[in-house]
């Protein structure tokens, strides 16, 4: 985790105080479970209720974790500190320590994906305002980098929203692969507790009971969930790489926010520079970088090893703290980029007339000229304004040929925008709804 | 794609032919689409249809290709000397290539992924046949590769179907990601073929609409196919790796199929290699390889660049034939693999007793022994078993101390199996249903 | 392997023919040592030489596979038919399968190694000879997409043949990486064969014997094979994208070839799309997703498991093939690319003069103006220039404070374009020699 | 990066305090080199030497930063609050950000280079004081994880000895493909330093002068860099692998060190877990998880982006930092792990003599006996070990058709253990030298 590429709800997730708290309630609903199943005496479970609100003294369990040298055990033991001895006797009774710390880093995974669904919410809605915005704004459309016809600037927003939807949708189904508990004991046969108990700690936590579990919870639902985010990083490697192309120099049709001519603000207004997109550039490859090790995680020996366990303490707090950021980090360019529509005018003009070409040699075939003719008359047409730089639609209406197959009119219409925007409200409301 | 490692049914997917053939069909239906707008005239559309049955000629496609330097017009151009020229002469209006390219891929990766749907099928079943048939075979169940408790050989098989139950979901989401079409232009906006042509053609084909495309549909949508197809890569690894473990000579508690004995069997019955399950190891890694350059792809330049189509030309047909080939082998081994039930109570007997040393431990400090003489009895008993491989429990029933803590029935009943099998139905009920 | 993009020679070094074509050539050297030995007797190895010159039958060692199930004895019973039964009944004697089969493909790898490392030297000699062409031409440098500094087109070709340079040495260092041979029996002990067999057979097919073998060649040195071409498939990207920025209609200071206003070239000179780069970019991650699953075959169980082999059925010639293909297409490009310096004029005048703000705020700094003033006359002008296209150096001129602390020649000096390449003679000595 | 997967020395490289001293040095010699060309006074230069022992304040540097919003802007209004404003105005004349930040990078590199070397110089010891005690010791040798012909422990360490040393060599090529420093300028001309800057700052650092740089050092050094550190990581999985195959409670034929019987030691001798070579396995895939996005920082836009900086800022120090903890836990692992050749002899027999069927086969098929006849005597006899455990050698003596082939001395030849191991001693001087 790199502190400048974080935010402090999604790292707080990741604190040894919540995962503290976490095993806390695993453990104390647990101990309910077994008092109702008579297993235990209800006021020891009802004692462990004492430490509600306590904050857990990392420090003095690390310290106990350096003699017992075992984190479940060194927690356990600082519990009874608070909870008393006896009265905290029977915690933890029947489970094992994967009970808790699986449990416990699924907790975790679930409020993170929550996080990073709110994350994406907020994404869509400043998408949404863009694409409104500038639903009409012209702009050329580029194939392979090159211009081919005329599109509009909210159509961009737009398709970036809907790219944005779908990983909503990812999300909310990986949040669903990753909401399970599992306390099954150390092959995952309940031989020390009963199955009740783990429906109970699942549903008060807000987790469905894992059908079937070993010592641990199967890893397939993690690659599934680091996968799922490896896809929205990439998504967002989508937009980034657009916003970039839009302001480089020569294109100059958006840029991230800044202010010109203002004190402070640099001398150089030409100089500014998509530090944040490119950042996301790279926060996307740290984000998907997660997505193989996680796949490695699956095939465990038997009933668990734990392999995982590394790649996991590393992917599980970095991968999400660092999408979190990233996503808010384009909500937020999103939302105040500037957008400069008269360059975009300027771009399409760059060979003017020239995107209209295709469609100019399709009205020629149509009205009956070879294609061969068609394109000998467009071709000596286009290079004119390939050349000069002068107007096609010009070009055109003075070549005598062009004119015998094609009246002034017909010329002129088709350097009609309109022709390209006309659909523009059917996909909006194929995409934002009615 | 290597074909010792792929099956025909898939292989037909990807063959110029079945693409010929999709073509043709998203062509065809457009121009009915395009006579029920009155865009086209009935009788062109309907002339289109000559070419139903035509087997296309892909030499000769090729042909025409090599002069043309354009597969699709290519294509055309073959198409029309079946339909007639003049007849053919309004197919493929106002499209572009990549409303056929793209519109043609989604249609193989729906194919392919309805295949790899039925091949989970088919492992679940097997794995659902062999877990009932084990459901009570009793085999030591192992952390870190070392004897814990016992288990069955059935829960083992449960948890592989409840793995392979999920990834059945997640080819079903994946194969609704990916089922959309696309017909909407050079970049995206309708500006030469009106939306409701789009409609009628992935109607026919049994595609949505793709809410938003550029001049191609959107990429995130094949990243996260492919990543689903990684997770399922994954699983098949962990049973793999299962199956490898459970057949080296020191373990053999079950195995690849052979039979013994007959005449044209391996003169060496040790000799047995689980080389099959190796190499779905191998398959795996080739199956997950795709899943980085696919989330590469998603970043494509404005309203497209073609760097996504060399990747997809490779992965497309060479992951999806592989993960078939894969499960279909991975079900076949299942299906036939012998399993050793004796062996694996000379594996969990070992060292006679000693999967049962935690529980007797339990036993101890719940009859009042402190922890610490509780571990020394333990101890003291476990390392004659280790080092002479007398019985566990036996020593226990020779060890004073310990006998003054629990009576002999108590001794022996720490050792009852049936303590650890008790929940084998309730896991088998969430496993499987009623 | 997707036969478009291949080349004859690299997928030769691939075919069934060549594979036999070495093993037979391994046999039948395996064979002169075990005579020289004593071993086995010398007419039964000179009897093995009879073959020579024989093109073995594919389908007929299909055929006998088909029965024996066994590649190699395929194989050698084949080669009996050609030697003779009695005289070839010493071939393969003590040897294992996986000493044919790794030492082949070893010998392949350092075959594809060969031409990949021809294929380096083709595209420096390209990349040199454009340089040279263009060591002068004036380009602006762009940090961001955004421009810097001038810079020259020189040196853009010059900094890729440094770094295609490097790659050439990494070619030649995972060549050797490879070129080892192994002949060591069932578990790598030499226990039914002399180690001098393996010398013997090295030495002719041109590698090094393995220090230490198991049944099979350590796989850490493929997996370092790979590695080093999934760096030259990176760098290809990298010269790729910036052909492809270099083509976008907005810059358009450089293009994949192709000729204007020639009959059969298109009608749209403005709609060259740089798909050949774009495609690099594609083949780019179809090389560097090789990477990962030969790192993960490093890990293989005891003395071999057959994990790796799938994998490398695969790898093997496919990224051998796309690389080869890749770096051929590349050094076409590169050869053949259109440069276009008077648009790179024209865009480093975009905001004419800017380019060169840096160097006047230096220079105002350096005549003594504080900081804040310097800034805030940079950015007054600047401004202007930004805004209304007017020239920076006028701008400047024309503003009297600032031509209080600099003279006309002074400020005309900032604009000379020599102070940014005085050191490019400096810099191509360092990366061409003397 | 995880604390507790790191060794301090190497976290030490990537601390702030270590950055802002290499930035000092970069910076200082700089000045020096400049004076030296009269570019700066002297006394300047020597001014900033003052520095020379003082501890940077990061926190600061830190609230300069915040103000300044550029680190490298508020280290030199550090730095300048120590040497003094006006002593310090000529520090980083004519230099860019990236001159500092690209140098210091490649500086803390070579520096986490030379620990990673003497790292696996200390496992090489490890590795080759184990071969040799255990030179001799028997082991069966597996391949596909079934027994296959005799081996000795001592060639498992050996063949570990010779791939680390690959890897040696493979670390050492990297620390110099990543050596190399680079002060030239925004887009790399040294249009505002002399070179011979660059080269004196190079010297004193131990850097070589990067050849041609533009703003950025070119990533391909970085990519070859983080794949040699992967190829690392999978030998360490490779080693690791084996000693969990070891330790598993069936084969126990070693064990990561732990003392039994000792006051504090767990109760259960037979569970002692794998867990330091489990954890191996899961730091093997954090390392590899870095290279395929170095590999995509290769192909930066035009004179550098920023995109591989947030990239550098994670796998710099956490590739390196979990690479030298992992190799440091190996040796250890290596160092101390016990040895159990009586089970070794166990595992061996426990199909008495079967693991030598094939020299039988062989050797019957030699005294010419026809292939099918010795297949099935050979057959017949592994059999009955295989059914009934009891021993091939006295079978075959036992069978009189075996023994019409072979004498008794022939037969109790072919179980001789010192054919296995008679090239043992040429393995070891290949491996270690004379």
């Amino acid at each position: 985790m790199i502190p400048r590429y974080s935010r402090p709800e999604m790292v707080a997730i990741w604190s040894p105080e919540t995962k503290f708290r976490i095993w806390f309630e695993i453990e104390a609903h647990a101990c309910d479970a077994m008092a109702d199943l008579g297993v235990i005496p209800r006021e020891n479970a009802q004692a462990v209720w004492k430490a509600k609100d306590v904050e857990f003294d990392v420090a003095r369990i690390d310290e106990i974790e350096a003699v017992t040298k075992h984190d479940v055990i060194a927690f356990l033991t600082h519990l009874a500190e608070h909870v008393g001895s006896d009265e905290a006797r029977f915690v933890h009774q029947g489970m094992t320590s994967s009970d808790v710390l699986d449990t416990c880093f699924n907790v975790q995974l679930v409020r993170a994906a929550d996080i990073l669904i709110a994350d994406v919410e907020a994404l869509l809605a400043a998408l949404k305002r863009r694409a409104m915005e500038h639903k009409d704004t012209l702009r050329v459309g580029r194939s392979h980098g090159i211009h081919a016809e005329p599109t509009t600037m909210g159509l961009t927003f737009a398709r970036f929203y809907a790219e944005m939807d779908r990983n909503l949708a990812r999300l909310h189904t990986a949040r669903d692969e990753i909401a399970t508990g599992a306390i099954s004991g150390a092959v995952g046969t309940f031989a020390n507790i009963d199955p009740r108990v783990e429906e109970h700690v699942c549903e008060k936590l807000g987790l469905s009971p894992e059908p079937i579990s070993t010592q641990v919870i199967p890893r397939d639902r993690h690659a599934a969930f680091f996968a799922a985010l490896g896809v929205v990083g990439s998504s967002i490697e989508n937009i980034a790489t657009e916003i970039r192309h839009m302001q480089r120099t020569e294109v100059l049709e958006g840029a991230e926010f800044f202010s010109m001519g203002q004190k402070g603000s640099s001398a150089m207004p030409h100089k500014k520079n998509p530090v944040l997109t490119e950042n996301l550039t790279g926060l996307a490859r740290l984000v998907r970088m997660a997505v193989v090790p996680a796949m490695e995680n699956v095939a465990l020996w038997h009933e668990r090893d734990i392999s995982h366990s590394s790649v996991e303490r590393n992917i599980g707090p970095d991968t999400t703290i660092t999408l979190d950021f990233a996503l808010a980090r384009l909500t937020s360019v999103i939302g105040k980029m500037l957008i400069f529509p008269d360059n975009m005018l300027d771009n399409m003009n760059k060979f003017p007339g020239l995107v209209m070409s295709q469609r100019v040699l399709l009205a020629l075939t149509q009205a009956g000229v070879s294609r061969e003719d068609a394109y000998a008359m467009v071709q000596r047409n286009a290079l004119k304004v390939w050349e000069h730089r002068t107007d096609f639609r010009e070009e055109l209406l003075a070549d005598e040929e062009v004119c015998k197959a094609l009246s002034v009119e017909e010329i002129n219409e088709k350097f009609d925008m309109g022709y390209h925007t006309k659909h523009v409200d059917t996909i909006f409301k194929r995409v934002f709804g009615a």
